[in-house]
């Protein structure tokens, strides 16, 4: 076995979702996720965790979706309390085609996840943490050979966290502190408050309420969004690609908006519910280890030189007790490159110019 | 996909395990077993029932156990809560080594299964079944080409399930009204009590207490054993070649014992407890479609012109009413041809001579 899954495994036993003896861990497994799992297995056997697997194939959900009636049975009682009494719940993605349910019509995958609420709270609930494995059909959605994926993906997965998350934690004090963040890019010139949120640390830890792996960015939930935004890095949303959609917004709604790909999917997404036409969070992204987009956007978003901003709803981490802050039955992010006649001002100060941060080398104040 | 695996799926959903709208189905996956899942899953759908797929891999298992301290929590709330709320429990077994955990000490596999019971005895409360996918791990097993084996499994599976039903309820009648069965064959002669016992029609389906697919012998739990058995089909117990075990019995235990080869298997087997020494249970294989042995117990011990006998554990099902029939930890099955030079008998009356059952053509009855 590759040594690297076994470091990988590591990490996400014990940095990010501390496990400890005793606890109940149910351990997601994709198709191609095997080895993965094996080595995940091995160290909570070591950590004297109680192991259920559970198996997660996009092909498995399409023959089935497709197959019932759409009328789902509300919040099954055996998942449910599956996920009631778990601890951990590790999801190691990875499988063989990731078009696998792109012939399920959109509202069945909208009723099935109507109804499963209850178990995706209960889930939200255990110390939960989403990674990938390096697969084959992650390096082909990356236009990159299998081996020089792996390299990537690894690079972006075995950081130093500890160190990152110092390095983060730079950022999160300045929006901690801060009101009003502007973003200026091409296409792009931007106003959001921040004033009363709280920014999350995302450092691959549910110590620091961060649930991915990698992680790598900070981010909160702004409100009274003003102004346009270009998002230039290419993605992929529901199947589709979408390139360079601009949004326009006034007093934190979206206006208008348009793309040279894809304008169809933004238009189903902002027609959701009100709530997808408002932001949910704005995410900095600040993960050196990440260089170049892959087209998954558990990677992309936290590239360094990046920020996203997410249409639909906003995590409770950021929001002030007892504020519930942007609802929606969405989360959609996309992403805009920082790296070049750019910057991000917080309070009219400038805190990254061209992609570098005001604590780094080469770092330009005026 | 290969249509008979679609058919494999309906058998299992419909007859075996008569699954309905609003069933609670946890579904565990080998991780060969993927295209017959993905048959099930569709199935499920049409029926409208709720699906949890588990993922069930020596291999996860061998990490896990051999890292693991042996001190294992004793039924863990969240795969217990899982099974307590399951209708329908189904096996799809199918890995890619047969002797994934050959390395995993005995001691280890006791004390996982020993921490486990109530989750165990959960499981058998739903209606369970347990299949097999024909893998190339398996046809191997069978010293089988992989299109072969496949051939044969779905010749064993596919069989007109409710006419074997009626076949063998000739047997369980037999069975039901008699007092003692006499076993005749080449190094057998052995006497079991059966009054007051119930013999199972093993039909392949939850409705005949029978959980197996594919299933095809009727069984009962004899006591009082007397006598002296050969089992002379060839198998694999434990990971180890087994061959001619040679078991006397005298006032319902074992008393003696030789083999050809694997005498210290059988002798670990004997060592378990005391219920290990008697016979659980007497099983006559009745499924024609099953032409030859394939070291697979699920396969070879239905075979027609076999009998079978397990020491340990008798099958609940079979017992009156407040009697609790022999207890052990085990259930170990072990095959006697019939086929040749020799016969069954119940109170003296043959009901089987060289593999021929009385109400077939060319059964001689003198």
């Amino acid at each position: 076995m590759d040594e690297r899954i076994r470091e990988h495994a590591a990490v996400l036993v014990d940095w990010s979702a501390r496990v400890e003896s005793g606890d109940n861990v149910v351990l997601s497994v994709g198709p191609e996720a095997h080895e993965l799992a094996v080595a995940v297995a091995e160290k909570l056997g070591e950590r004297g965790a109680n192991l259920l697997s559970t198996y997660s194939s996009g092909e498995l959900s399409r023959a089935y979706l497709q197959a019932h009636d759409d009328e789902f049975d509300e919040n099954p009682a055996h998942e449910l309390a599956l996920y009631e009494e778990a601890d951990v719940y590790l999801s190691l993605g990875g499988g063989r085609n990731m078009s696998a349910t792109a012939d399920v019509p959109g509202d069945t995958h909208t009723a099935h996840r109507r109804a499963r609420q209850d178990i995706r709270e209960a889930r939200y609930e255990t110390r939960w943490v989403s990674t990938l494995h390096p697969t084959r059909s992650l390096a082909q959605q990356a236009n990159m050979a299998y081996e020089e994926y792996q390299d990537f993906a690894y690079d972006a997965i075995l950081r130093d966290w500890e160190s990152l998350a110092d390095e983060m934690a730079n950022m999160k004090a300045l929006l901690d502190d801060g009101s009003e963040v502007r973003l200026v890019s091409s296409g792009t010139d931007l106003t959001m408050h921040i004033e009363g949120r709280t920014a999350v640390n995302s450092a691959a830890s549910v110590e620091y309420d961060s649930h991915n792996l990698p992680s790598g960015e900070v981010f909160t939930a702004p409100t009274a969004t003003e102004g346009e935004v270009t998002f230039d890095v290419p993605m992929t949303l529901r199947g589709d690609p979408v390139r360079n959609v601009r949004l326009e917004f006034a007093d934190g709604e979206v206006v208008d908006y348009d793309a040279e790909q894809g304008a169809d999917v933004i238009a189903d997404i902002l027609e959701t519910d009100a709530g997808a036409n408002r932001l949910g969070e704005l995410g900095i992204g600040m993960n050196r280890g990440i260089d170049r987009y892959t087209d998954t956007i558990l990677f992309d978003e936290k590239m360094g030189d990046t920020v996203h901003l997410a249409l639909g709803r906003a995590y409770d981490a950021c929001l002030p007790e007892g504020e519930s802050g942007n609802d929606s039955a969405i989360h959609v992010d996309m992403i805009t490159d920082m790296s070049d006649e750019s910057r991000l001002e917080i309070d009219g100060k400038v805190v990254q110019r061209n992609g570098r941060f005001r604590w780094e080398d080469g770092f330009e104040a005026e």
